[in-house]
C-alpha cells in the first residue's frame, strides 16, 4: 500500500521536530515536505533546524530542503505546528486548496465548525467536517485540531468520569514543563530555581477546550458540556511532561475503587480501531502514593498515555487525583498524528 | 538590657541553621547553647554541621561546642528544630524543666492546650499557656508552636479574608521547594527534571492547621474554624520558597479590588508592637500578571513577608490567587522567633 | 541455545537497576538471581527497590525475590554492582566458589592479576585470568573489572590516539552527572544551582586506571603505560552523562583531520566479534562547534558509544577535545555486560 | 561632597541591572541617566526592563525615563553594559564627547591604548589614558575596560602567583553560569539536565586577556606577559558564578603552603586605597576539600572576592586549584565600578 504524502508546517520548531521524530517509519504517512518560515526556506532541514529532541534527527529529514509556506506543494495531508498567529490564515489557505490540515495550533480550535478532536473522546465530532466544507467552500480540504497540551491530560480522565458518573465542576492546577513554550521559549534565567505561576492564555484554554471536546453536536455546531472548570497554570523547571492536580465534583456518587476502575478500563476509537499511534490504554492508573511523576511517567505508552494516580477524596469537591501527559507527544504532535490516523481509518483522508 | 539566653534544639539541620543565621545580632536573644543528637555532641558546631545556608556561618557559632539534648542546660528559651519523633518527648521534658519552648516541630501543634501561633493571626491563643501549665504541671515552662511551612502562606491571607468577608471553602495546590524536606532530604535523582506530587503528611497538615489557627478559644481549648480546606501538595526543583495556588469561597461578596486592599492593608500584633522580626506588612500584594515567583519573591521582607498576586475570579469558588512564602524563614525558624518575640512583648518570657 | 544464568549482586542500586534494564531480552544472559543487602532480602524486587531508571521495571524483575549475598546461589556469571567496601570480600568469595564475576566495583580494579578490561582497548588482558586462578586457587572462577565511570570516556579516545600517534601527557577536567553517586547519592540541596568541584577518590582513579588499561602484560602483571594524567573532577546538575574536557600531548605530530579520522575509524574486538552490546563504532566524532552535549549525546549507540567533538589545537599540550559517555551504561552496567560478552566469545565463560 | 553624576549605557540588560543594584547608595556616584536601545527609549525604567536580579529594583530607578544612546546627556562618567557590536562605536562617541567610559563590553578591551584594568593587578595601566587621549584626540574623555567574566577569576590568582613564583603555562577549564549570557540568553531547553561545552569567543578571551592584564607598558602600548594559556569553556545549569579548574606551571618552585599563603595575603590598590567596592581581601583561600562551590561562595565579599580552594599538586604542570568568582558582580558591573573608583582615587575622574 502506498503511504500518504504529508507536509509538516512549522517543521523547525519543537513540535515540528516531534512530528518528524514520530513520523519516522510511520506505517501510513510519509513526510514529503518540510515547511517553515521564510528565514529557513531553501536550506537543508539539518542546517535550518536546531534539533532539541533527544533521539537523533532521522537521516531522511537532514537533507530535505525546507520549503516556504504555500499550498502549491504536492501532498494531501498537512500537519500544522505553526504559531497561532501564522496558522490563522495559512491553515485556511491550505484547506481551501484541498489539504486535510491536522493542526496543533490554537487558531481554529474554538471555531464552531472545526472539530477539536481527541479520538478516544469525541470521534463523532468528525461530523463537523462536511458542515465545515459546505460553509467555507473547502471542497475536499478541511481543518481538524487537537487540544492544548494541558487540556489533553484533563479531558481524557474527565471523559471516563463523565460517562460513568456525570461531571459538574473541576478545579485543576497545572505544573507544566518548559518545552510547552517552544524554542527558545523559557529563558533559563526565568526558570532555574523558580516557579512561574502564569502562562499567557493557558488558563482560558484549559477552562474552555475540554467543554467543547465533551460537548454534543446540535444545529451544526458543538453545544459545550455544561460543567464548569477553573484552572491555575504554572511553569516549573522540568523539560517535558505536564502534571495536573485535579479536583472533581460528580453528578453521581462513586467510590475510589469505582473511579480507578473506570479510568483504567477506559478505551476509545483508537484502541478499537488499532490505530498505529494509539496506546493500549489511554489512561494508566498507578496506585503508588507518589506517582505519576513527571520524569518517570511522561514516556508511558511511548508518550501517548495519560498516567493517573493519587485518587483520594476531596474535602471540597468529591475526588482528587493527579494526571500526567507528555506535552509535546500526546499534548501536541502525537495528538495531531492520532487525529489523522482516525481520519484515515474513517475514510476521510 | 541583658539579652535572653537561648538554646537551639536540633541546631545542625537546615532549620537549625536558619535559627543561627536569623539570631545573629538579634536585639533580644543570644544563643548560648547549640543542641543536637548524640552523634554531633561534643564537636564544635563548625565541624558537626554541614552548613547549607548561603551566607557564611556566624563566627560565634563555629566554635560553640554542640551539646546533647538535655534540659539541664542553662537558659530560659529554647527554639526547637527537632524532628517530630524526637520533639514529642524532648519538648515536654524541656517545658517540665521550666523552659519556654518555641517549636517548629509538628509533634505538639494540634495538642488542644498548645498554641499553634501566628502572631498576626491569633495572638489571643496565648491564653492557652496558663491552661497548658496548669494541666501539665509545667510551672513556668510551656510549649508554643508555629505552623507547617506550607500552612503559613495560606493562613496569613485567609485571616485577612476571613475578617473582611468570611470564609467558607479553600482549595489549595502547593509547589514546594526542596529545603522543606531538610538535609540531605530530597535526592537530586528524585527531583531534577521532575515533579513529585506527594509529600508525606503535608496535605493533612495544610487541611487542618489553618482551621485551628483561625479558631476561637472556648472551654479551655480551640474550636476550629468551620471552613473546609482541600490540599494538593507537590515537590518541585526549587531551593527555597513554597508557592500556593489558592481558590477561596467567601461568606460575603467582594470585588477583586476590595480583596487586594484587604490583603495589602492587613496588619497584626507584630506590626503594632514593632517586633524585631516583623515585616512592615505581613502580606505584599503584587499586580504584575506573573508574580509572585519563587526565586524573585521569597526574600521579600527579609523572608518574613507573604507575597500575594494574580487575584482573579474563580469559576468554581469565588476568587483565585497565588501566595508565596519563604519556607525556612517565615515557614520555620523565622516563625518561631517571631512567636518568641511576641511572648517577650507580652511579658510571657 | 540455552542462555547463561546470571546473578546481579547489588541489584537494588542505580547500577543494579541498569543491569536489569540492559539484560532485559539479552540474547545470551538470563537473570536468575537478584542479590542485595540483608535489608532487602526476602522481599520481591518491586518492593525492595526504588526504581530510578526512566523506562519501566521489567515485569520478570518485579516479582523476583531478592536474595542475600551468598555464593551458594545457582549460576555461573555474576554481575557486581556492590559498593567497593562490600565488593572487596564478596567478589573473592564468589570467585572462589567458581563464579565468573564481572564487576563494576572499584575494589579489585588495580589488583595486579585482575583484568581492568575495556574490550575495545585491552582484550589481551584476559591473559591475566589463568594467572589469577593459579595464584588465588580460584578453580574456574575469576574476577574481571570494568573501569570507573569517568575513566571510560577518557581511555577509549586515548587508545585510538596512542596507537596512531603515541601518548605523553593528558590533562582532563570532568563534569559529571549526579547518577554517578548512586541513590540517594547527591542531595538536591547540594547540587541545584551549584557545581561541586570534588568527588571523593575520583581524581586518583582517573589518573591511574587508564594507564593500567593501556599497559602491557609482562612478568604476569600489567606494566602501566608511561603517560602521565592529571584530573580535575566536578559534579554538575545533570542526571546522566559524564563530559570530559581533555588536552593531550602526543609522541608524534598529527593534524586535526588525522586525529578526527583516527578516532572515528577506531574499532576493537567488540565490533569485530559483533558482541550484542557493542556500538557500531566505539567513538562517534561530531563536528558541530557545540557538541557533544550531555543531554543530547549520552544515549548515542544506546548509551554504549563515546561521543567526541571540538577537536582543536591546545596552546599548552597539542590537542584539545571534548568527550562524553553515559556513566551508568558505558560507564558501569553496560561495560560489565560487554566484558562478559567478550568472555563468552572467547570461550572463557 | 557632591556625588559624580553617572549614566548607565545598556541599562536594561542583566549587567545593566547589576550596575543599578550596586550603585544604589554608592558613596561617590549617583545615577542620573539610564540609557538603552531605541525600543526602550521614553519608557520608565520599571516598564522597559524585565528585572532579573533577586533583590528589588531600587525605587529611584523604577520611574527614571530611559533615554536614547546619545552623548548629549549631562554627566561625566558612563558605565557601559552595551553589547560589543553596539559598544564599538558608541563608546568612542562618548569618549570623544568628554565622557569617562568605564566599560564592561569587549569591543575595546584589546585596543593597544585602552587599559584592560583590574585595580588589584595592573593599576599602572592607567598610564595608557594620556596616550589614548593624545592619539584619539579625546580631550578629557577616555575608555577604560574590565575583563571578561571568566578572565577575572583567573587573573587575580595568576597575578599573586606571578609576583611570587613566576608564571609559565596555565590550563583552565571553566564551568560558567547562565547569567553570563545575558537575558534571555541561554534557553532552558538548552541547559536543563545538560552541559554545553562551548561559549562563542570565550576561550579566545580567556587565553589572551590575562596576558594583556599581566603585561607591562613599553613604547606606549602593553607588552603581553609571555606565559601561555589554554582554555576549555563550558556552560552549566547554575544561575550565577563562574568556577574555574586551573593547572599552573611556575618559574620557581613553591610548596602548597607557600602558594596558599601568597594567594591569601595578596592585596592591591583597592585595598590600600580603601575603595568602597573593594573586598577586604581580593582572594579568599578555603581549605575544605570541596570548596569553593558555585552557590555557596559566589557572594563572598559581596560578590567582589575570588574564592580559591583545592590547592594540590598537578602531575602535568605544577599545581592545581579551583577558583570561583561572581560573574555579574566581580566579573562585570562590580569590576567596572571598582575601575571607576580607582580613577576617582587617582584624580582621573
Amino acid at each position: 500500500m502506498d503511504k500518504i504524502p504529508v507536509a509538516i508546517l512549522g517543521a523547525t520548531g519543537t513540535v515540528g521536530q516531534r512530528f518528524i521524530q514520530l513520523l519516522d517509519d510511520h506505517p501510513s504517512f510519509e513526510v514529503t515536505a518540510l515547511v517553515a518560515s521564510d528565514a529557513s526556506g531553501g536550506k537543508p532541514y539539518g542546517a535550518a533546524c536546531r534539533w532539541r529532541v533527544s533521539s537523533d534527527m532521522p537521516a531522511w529529514a537532514r537533507d530535505m530542503v525546507v520549503q516556504p509556506c504555500e499550498p502549491k506543494l504536492d501532498g494531501r495531508l498537512a500537519f500544522s505546528a505553526l504559531p497561532a498567529a501564522v496558522a490563522e490564515e495559512v491553515e485556511l489557505e491550505f484547506a481551501a486548496a484541498g489539504w486535510i490540515v491536522s493542526s496543533n495550533a490554537s487558531a481554529h480550535r474554538m471555531d464552531p465548525d472545526v472539530p477539536l478532536l481527541v479520538p478516544e473522546v469525541n470521534p463523532e465530532h468528525l461530523d463537523l467536517i462536511p458542515i465545515q466544507r459546505r460553509r467555507r467552500g473547502f471542497g475536499r480540504g478541511c481543518i481538524v485540531t487537537n487540544p492544548n497540551c494541558s487540556t489533553i491530560g484533563l479531558v481524557l480522565p474527565l471523559k471516563a468520569i463523565q460517562d460513568a458518573f456525570g461531571l459538574r465542576r473541576v478545579l485543576v492546577t497545572s505544573l507544566q514543563a518548559v518545552s510547552g513554550a517552544g524554542y527558545p521559549g523559557v529563558a533559563s534565567l526565568d526558570i532555574l530555581d523558580n516557579v512561574v505561576p502564569h502562562i499567557g492564555g493557558e488558563e482560558e484554554k484549559v477552562e474552555t477546550e475540554p467543554l467543547k471536546i465533551l460537548g454534543r453536536i446540535a444545529n451544526e455546531t458543538v453545544q459545550p458540556h455544561p460543567a464548569r472548570i477553573s484552572a491555575h497554570c504554572n511553569r516549573v523547571p522540568a523539560l517535558d511532561g505536564h502534571l495536573l492536580c485535579v479536583s472533581v465534583e460528580l453528578e453521581r456518587q462513586a467510590t475510589g475503587e469505582q473511579l480507578a476502575k473506570v479510568l483504567a478500563e477506559f478505551r476509545g476509537a483508537p484502541q478499537q480501531l488499532g490505530l498505529p499511534s494509539a496506546p493500549p490504554a489511554p489512561i494508566l492508573v498507578r496506585d503508588e502514593p507518589d506517582r505519576p511523576q513527571t520524569r518517570f511517567d511522561r514516556d508511558a505508552g511511548r508518550g501517548m498515555a495519560c498516567v493517573v494516580g493519587r485518587i483520594r477524596p476531596c474535602p471540597i469537591l468529591n475526588w482528587k487525583f493527579v494526571s500526567l501527559t507528555h506535552n509535546t507527544i500526546r499534548g501536541a504532535a502525537g495528538a495531531a498524528i492520532l487525529n489523522a490516523e482516525l481520519l484515515l481509518a474513517k475514510h476521510l483522508l
